[in-house]
């Protein structure tokens, strides 16, 4: 045990952070399903470890099914979903963390609501814009088929809405580019905010 | 920009926490109110720090306010705030994060609830143990008065329960020692078990 220097203070968000030598923020990803949201995703978040970032990915795998598993899909659920993932977010920035969401999130409200949630340069909006028949013939979980078929229901883009942003940080068009340059325009993007070293 | 290489895999657990070059886990304070969580969570908290391990505290303070505002205090609110506070931790024992929570948290089965989403030598149950007379006096938030005039009500030790904690895996006397014994204590302890380096 190294000797004991206590000092009865608090550790700070910059303590944190600048022990981790980087900037924490958010990426906020939305779009359409098989958009590409959790390709990048796991592309940012393997760039990132590469690059001795440390980042967190937050996406319905490990959220769906701990923390937000008691909420269905209704409209009131919805919006606890997006309100719980945002609070994580903000609580993982507070540790220092570099933090990377990858969910539909598909209501403006919503995502200004998390917007609010933290300082102007620490929440990125990034919008996947992809065609819609372009997702749908994706279909990487086969779900769109099953909307088609009347199986699930209030399914984004087919019988539920989906709100482009108005104002988004970063606009990729995800079915346009592959995901190799949709990293490299995201990687520039907060080099040129500074919020990575170049 | 560095180069990119970008290899199409998850970046994993043990990734995250061979990068901080620790071990994650988390230490999980129980007592009653006045029974000096705060104190030592924050004083874990700076010693990990001056280490140079990367912690987290979660406490009242940070998610009262945030992600468990929708909740009061009633007997289903108590226990969906330490699951929440269970898979926050969770997320964050992930994310290769040291977590330690500062909660009365004063049900058994809560407990146990949360220490099952860990492996075993990742939940560390630490017992502030103080005699209840010790934490009236103490009082540090003038809240064993006013449930004493019945200003408020449920606060527990007064007209909720505690339910001291079967096994844990530590239990410090907190009303006879002071916070240096009590992080010398813990720190030991994780010392012991390798969780933290010698």
């Amino acid at each position: 045990m190294q000797n004991i220097v206590w000092h009865n203070t608090q550790v700070s968000k910059l303590d944190r952070a600048s022990l981790k030598q980087q900037k924490p923020f958010v990426i906020w990803l939305t779009g359409l399903s098989g958009s590409g949201k959790s390709t990048l995703a796991n592309a940012l978040d393997a760039y990132f470890h590469e690059q001795r970032y440390h980042s967190y990915m937050l996406d319905g795998d490990n959220v769906r099914h701990g923390l937000n598993k008691d909420l269905g899909f209704d409209q009131k659920s919805r919006v606890e979903n997006i309100r719980r993932i945002g609070e994580v977010s903000k609580l993982m920035v507070d540790a220092g963390l570099i933090v990377i969401t990858a969910f539909i999130s598909p209501y403006r409200s919503d995502r200004d609501m998390v917007r609010e949630m933290f300082p102007a340069d620490e929440f990125i909006e990034v919008y996947l814009d992809a065609a819609l028949a372009v997702c749908e013939q994706r279909d990487p979980k086969g779900l769109y088929k099953k909307a088609r078929e009347g199986k699930i229901t209030d399914f984004t883009g087919i019988d539920s809405p989906y709100e482009a942003p108005l104002n988004p940080e970063i606009v990729l068009s995800s079915d346009k580019q592959d995901v190799e340059q949709e990293l490299l325009t995201v990687v520039h993007y907060l080099e040129a905010k500074k919020l990575l070293a170049t």
